[in-house]
């Protein structure tokens, strides 16, 4: 411990970890330290872009709050959070795909019926959204809960808002006995990620932009299946192959209909613009583990 | 782009970088995409496991402060620094070896002529420290300027007190015509890094301690040469082969002497106890790029 150079680093730091009495931590961290120095070997890391690492992290952190996670943010842009939903979702054939969960869900949103309008005055024209959640032998799914959260038509998150009071095109709602479950929401539309801060910096710097494709969230949950945290994109967006979080799965692209005006899903006629989603959902049974 | 998975997800990040003009910027996000990812992979990280890496990582931001660099503590707990500086100094043997920087120094600390008390108050007991600065062909080096930091017999450096007002245990000084260097410091103790924080929460958690062996930083640089960052350590230190921060090289060690009493360096006659260190350095010339 006392002859330590480029070469012996590594390993002495791995050594330092002998005593580490939780086994998990001590292979994460073995693993951690080895990639780490790998990557600084790897390129030759030079103490000033060390130092520029160290400020961009601390900047990362510093742009933290309890309405922004910058780090989520950080790990969205470089692939690792598709990484780890991928690995921890693999699923048989037919169960519908997992994506990345991102930074604007909200724990404990307003639960509403099933019907209901979520957007309760978020800009964008309606679209009723209607579907069913059932299991892979194609069993209904009933009473799962059902959270729903998009953007709206200026893309953005009602937590985004200085002046947020209420929540509008967020809510939780409940399958129907037959597994079935309908609201109305609004049109997806494209938004820029949040890129006034350090990650912004970075994707300019990496000349890549900040979009992502039209999407809703869904996260979905019933004793019995493994909890669903997904998104479904509208066919036609033009971010579609080139997501900023590299959350987009074919398999969720759907076809949002447009309807210049006329006889609505909830038995209405209407003479203005609406919109209608049909997604249907295949929740994966539970690992033993929960 | 939209058939992500964990095994195309990788190569898809770095596609994403085509574009990217910073030659440099991409080669270095290509190597830290890959060894992120490989990491995540190798451990099939779970995702509560990254929630409690965001986590981390954000308690790690928001302890850094104007006087607080919890990353810079990170990297050098992780021996990130220690290889980081190794790979930038590669020398010549008879090169006195650069060692980790630390979060401690400050820069403009005030000049102070040789011979000079630089404790200025700091509780600890006196050291005369001298020797000489010197190229590789015995040359001496005339004018560096050889900036000083050191913790007190507390473990803290100065502008770790709350109260700081003035510099204590850290001064710059010239070295003589001839290459001496001499001052009047303290004797270094042992001092743990600060470890309230993260850091201290994971060193914990990895059963480690957040101690260094004591010593003292240099920083001397003179044009022609490239500049050396080091400590010299302190011999007999119970630390010195398990460094919190992986800092300690032989070569860096040296005798403290202690005497109880008697003629000291500065020609006086101490009845009090005092120390003496005598050590050489010798630089490398400067690289090409400088
Ligand atoms: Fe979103
Ligand atoms: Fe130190």
């Amino acid at each position: 411990m006392r002859n330590l150079d480029e070469t012996t680093i590594t390993q002495a730091v791995i050594a330092r970890h002998a005593k580490t009495t939780n086994r998990r931590l001590k292979t994460v961290m073995t693993s951690l330290v080895r990639h780490l120095h790998g990557f600084a070997r790897e390129v030759d890391l030079t103490e000033a872009e060390w130092v520029a690492g160290i400020e961009f992290l601390t900047a990362v952190g510093h742009t933290c709050s309890p309405t922004r996670q910058e780090f989520i943010l950080l790990s969205d842009t470089l692939g690792l959070s598709t990484l780890v939903a991928a690995q921890n979702h693999r699923k048989p054939v037919g169960c519908t795909e997992a994506t990345v969960f991102g930074p604007f869900h909200v724990e404990g949103s307003p639960e509403r019926p099933l019907g209901a309008d979520v957007a309760n005055g978020a800009e964008g024209e309606p679209c009723f959204v209607r579907g069913s959640i059932r299991g892979l032998a194609g069993e209904p799914v009933a009473g799962a809960v059902i959270e729903v959260w998009q953007a709206d038509a200026k893309g953005l998150y009602d937590v985004q808002y200085e002046a947020f009071d209420e929540h509008r095109a967020r809510a939780t709602l409940r399958s129907a006995p037959d597994g079935g479950y309908h609201f109305l929401g609004i049109v997806a539309t494209p938004y820029p990620i949040p890129h006034d801060g350090p990650v912004g910096q970075l994707l300019d710097a990496l000349n890549r932009h900040p979009w992502r494709p039209a999407h809703l969230h869904f996260r979905i949950s019933a004793p019995g299946y493994e909890t669903l945290v997904t998104h479904v994109f509208r066919d036609g967006d033009p971010y579609l192959d080139s997501d900023a979080v590299f959350g987009v799965r074919s398999s969720l692209v759907a076809d949002w209909v447009h309807h210049e005006g006329g006889p609505a899903p909830d038995g209405r006629m209407l003479d203005t613009p609406f919109s209608t989603l049909d997604f249907d959902f295949v929740l994966n049974p539970a690992r033993k583990e929960g």
